[in-house]
């Protein structure tokens, strides 16, 4: 029987598929509502994994399907396997299915089969990197622990300079212009009832630290150059537990992906600390990413 | 008629009452049901306040009550008038109902009509003082904001630095031992399920910094170093904004209220940069202040 092959990056706020034949040509591309269970719960997050793919499976009736999801939280193997279960329910057995990670099909897609790592800093942050066989991690521990580096962590640092603004402890600086001109955060109440009545999007706050360090503002440079640095940390930990002599590196997430002077000041510091980093571009996407995995899951099943 | 004065410390926990004639002579005491109403709503809050005064107002048939009650959330104007709003619908005409902030009757119990300061850090931390006729504050952001020198603050800290012993960002420390001592704590993993799905309250683990940097580890050394200067700020920006000569100051709160390390550290700092600063034991209980409040709206009340 025909082998397709789907891959499927299942993110938290859509889910992308692609689907290819056995020899890995792109046959069909999609997108579909979120698939992250750890945000939307695994009931809702098996229904738009199914209704993204069951398009696919009605159109090329005589195939054997090999699906792999890619999706956070995934890490952990408990989760990992409720999921896998709840999806199998779906399917039929013609449809074989496997739950990973959103790290392993991001560095599959960025590396194939080669060592590398990938620093995410957006609402939140990781460092992610496959060395040998092992996929592992530093940081992502998330905003009740720290997530350094991370859009949640400058922007309540923003926050927190400006609240000692407000009551004396630090001289008032243009970030407290800036952030009061698009808030209207003007006082220690208006400050207090904006984060804890409205569900206040802090990370959103990242954005204007980020300008204000670039008008020279001491406070935001201060912020900016701490965080870059924190990012440098999780670099320093992956080098030295691997004892790494060179090291490709992919940047991405919201603070990393486009232009800005966050990003430029930590690619600077990188190229000054780190000759034996290279910044690349990924090979390919998650979903791609998802796609070779669910390859050597039928090369294996042919092989036994 | 015989005019009875009621004040009323209403905390998160409890709310103390305490009953004096006109000549401030206690005459009852009571403890009932929390009453601060950001944490219980208004409903349930109002329910226990009457629960709790109405067995007085039964006995003392004959007289005009004037009741005081100081909760946290009642320096926001709105809350504080919805709640006195609430609390009148509960009683009849000669009882004459005022709505405080918590820091208003701690001050008043601490410092009678003198100028004073009070530094709380239990939980989450503030610094209130009375400078002239006016209630002021510094700090008091909230977790989300930062309460810098609070158990929360330390507490956070304490996992951010473990969390990075976990991945190699930093080194093992003693601090890292006794936390999975106490905790089970001694994976990645492991942290962050403990945080994330257990409602785990972080400020728990200060005691555990606090002690451990007593032991001479330098990583929760560095902490409790930072956190008691952040409380120091607090004390600058008062001085500094009110051009204060001299200041007394009640230490109170979980952290400050017994012996220990993070206490003694604290109260060193304040010994060697501070000359001008009295620590002092407050003259009466907040609940006591409440009454000092209720006297004076009885007195305002004869003039007219």
């Amino acid at each position: 029987m025909k082998k397709l092959l789907v891959g499927i990056d299942g993110g938290g706020s859509n889910t992308k598929l692609v689907l290819t034949d056995s020899e890995l040509n792109i046959l069909e591309e999609s997108v579909g509502g979120p698939s992250n269970f750890l945000k939307i719960g695994h009931e809702t997050a098996s229904i738009n994994v199914y209704e993204l793919v069951i398009p696919f499976i009605d159109k090329y009736k005589k195939a054997d399907f090999y699906l792999v999801i890619g999706t956070a939280g995934a890490g952990r193997k408990n989760d990992a396997e409720e999921f896998e279960f709840n999806l199998r329910k779906c399917f039929n057995q013609n449809t074989k299915i496997k739950v990973v990670s959103d790290a392993e099909i991001t560095l599959k897609g960025a590396f194939k089969n080669e060592d590398g790592a990938i620093l995410i800093a957006g609402t939140g942050s990781i460092l992610y990197y496959k060395s040998g066989k092992g996929v592992n991690r530093v940081g992502g521990f998330g905003r009740l622990i720290g997530d350094e580096g991370s859009g949640y962590s400058i922007g309540s640092k923003g926050l927190n300079t400006i609240a000692k603004m407000f009551d004396g402890r630090l001289k008032h600086s243009q970030l407290l212009n800036n952030i009061t001109d698009k808030f209207g955060i003007d006082s220690q109440d208006k400050l207090i009832n904006t984060v804890y009545k409205e569900n206040f999007d802090i990370a959103s706050i990242a954005e204007i630290v980020i300008d204000t360090a670039e008008q020279g503002d001491i406070y935001s440079l201060n912020i900016i150059d701490n965080e870059t640095n924190e990012l440098l940390e999780h670099l320093v930990a992956l080098i030295r537990k691997e004892k790494l002599g060179k090291l490709n590196l992919v940047l991405t997430g919201g603070l990393l992906s486009n232009e800005n002077f966050f990003k430029t000041m930590l690619l600077n510091k990188i190229e000054k600390s780190f000759p034996i980093i290279n910044i690349v571009n990924p090979k390919h996407p998650p979903e791609y990413g998802a796609v070779l995995i669910a390859k050597e899951i039928s090369s294996e099943n042919n092989e036994n």
